[in-house]
């Protein structure tokens, strides 16, 4: 492979010239310029990614820490990070923390040793230190840090208002929820928009606490169902946990959604190809990716950024798990 | 933050003699290595990772190149290999080729450029030279490359031919298949094994060629149906596929698996999740990237090595779609 050596004794003039004429320097005459470009085509010469990023202390990465690249959302949203990292010449370093505040440590310390240009994450509270006197940029995608760090997110207690404001129009007399844990703001939010809303209707709702995974969801929705056979509407909080409600209700023989409505969260795919398909609350899981990476990119570009907190839009997608 | 002069002013020794403590040198005497080490703990001093990396090249860090994170096959994978490389103290980086050769070569370049110390590839075509002459170790996952590159994989013509085998025994009359894509060696080869198990029983199967993916699927699942209605058993390249299937069986009022017989292929978790449940042709999803990921550590370290190419077993899930 060529050097930048060689690069200088092809082109006749000194290493020095050749570094300038890389980092486009003005002090460069036209006519040693053009030598210098032509000795580097010919020579199929390419600068060392890694010597640049010590030089320049930037490396033309992101780290993404997320959950859980297997739990269904998450895949949809690294797609939309790593085509716009791509876009603009990063490359993406992917982490999965499982919401384990000692991992994410870990995680973040070797990213900043490796000059990582900023991190996109979704972490597990609402308040972590993991995060303060970080030489580098952090956006919080999904889960809303505070004010402290920007964030690209959606309005989870609107989403849960949505929820419960659509099942109750839908004629729903006996309401519950399974939602997401407590620990994460976005579960808190969306619960939180469910119950205040039925309460202004002088309603109540059974409430069973659940995680965001398959398994689980499968013996939280098992219970919710035979402990509550009168429940003929339900809001989960996500997609996988109405999926795990679907196949336990069917395997009780009832009747979806004539005996049971049931109302999702995120809108990934496989929402709309299972039978029957689950209505949910859309979050637009692409652009939610798109869009904090970019904020991430302008940021540690140190351009001028107008917003550092974006709320995306939500909206009630009906499906075969509900009337209306 | 402390640097390497740091502690070589607060040791009293020279940077050189820092330097070979920090490279675990026999040359330094035990009690300047307690001096030193000493120092580094007071001060807190980290040797920077970009640096490491340019002095050693090596980065601590492996390629993935996968077609499309959000295809439910990957995030199975990719959680393995990161779970595996993590194990190791490696780095990954993700990369979405959408199965286009050019993608995969810049994608290659630009990782051989940051000294990642291996590749891990699932490519679009069986003898791609995008990987010839590359100063680091690549390990195929999933697709089998032929006998240039070491790979770990499943015996995908046995999987078709058990796919075949189950249907027959259980008294499937008309047979068809939707297959993967025919550029993909993986797809070819479970055709082929579906194909050459009937014909030893002296039946044939119509065959429509599929993608990987959901959107695709579901059309011309649909058209499978409309233009053969007295189909009875059908092999479907992989579980996306079926799931499409069993949507559009269901749309027109057929029972599954009384009037219809389904085997998909891979053992993604959904397919057990959705009702009537996927049969299926299951591969070790994780193993297959944790093995890989071994492989791969171990010839980017140059450990001896018993096997470049690991075949790992398929086996038959029984599930909702088949009877038996």
């Amino acid at each position: 492979m060529a050097t930048i050596r060689d690069v200088s004794k092809y082109s006749g003039v000194s290493v020095a010239t050749v570094s300038r004429v890389l980092n486009n320097s003005s002090k460069v005459k036209s006519t040693t310029k053009k030598k210098v470009l032509q000795a580097i085509k010919e020579l199929n010469y390419k600068p060392n990614a890694v010597a640049k990023t010590l030089f320049k202390k930037q490396s033309y990465s992101i780290g993404l820490i997320i959950p859980d690249i297997s739990n269904p959302f998450f895949p949809e949203v690294a797609r939309a990070v790593e085509d716009t990292a791509r876009h603009y010449g990063y490359r993406v370093i992917l982490c999965n923390s499982d919401g384990n505040r000692e991992k994410e440590k870990d995680y973040i310390e070797a990213l900043s040793q490796n000059h990582v240009d900023g991190l996109l994450v979704t972490s597990i509270s609402e308040n972590s230190d993991n995060f303060k006197g970080l030489h580098m940029p952090v956006v919080a995608l999904d889960r809303s840090k505070g004010k402290e760090i920007p964030c690209v997110y959606v309005d989870n207690y609107e989403g849960g208002k949505l929820a419960a404001r659509t099942l109750f129009e839908n004629g729903g007399k006996v309401f519950a929820e399974i939602s997401g844990p407590y620990n994460l703001i976005t579960a808190k939010e969306r619960s939180r928009g469910f119950h205040d809303f039925l309460k202004k209707k002088e309603k109540t709702a059974l409430t069973y606490e659940g995680e965001f995974d398959f398994k689980h969801s499968i013996v939280v929705a098992g219970k919710l169902l035979d402990e509550n056979p009168e429940v003929d509407s339900v809001f989960v909080g996500n997609d996988q946990i109405g999926i795990a409600l679907i196949k336990e209700a069917m395997l009780r023989g009832l009747r979806i959604p004539n005996d049971l409505q049931i109302i999702g969260f995120d809108g990934i795919e496989i929402g709309g190809l299972i039978t029957p398909s689950l209505s949910t609350i859309q979050q637009p899981i692409y652009d939610l990716g798109k869009e904090a990476t970019k904020l991430l990119l302008d940021l540690a570009n140190k351009k001028h950024v107008e917003q550092t907190s974006i709320c995306m839009p939500i909206n009630y997608v009906k499906r075969s798990t509900t009337t209306g």
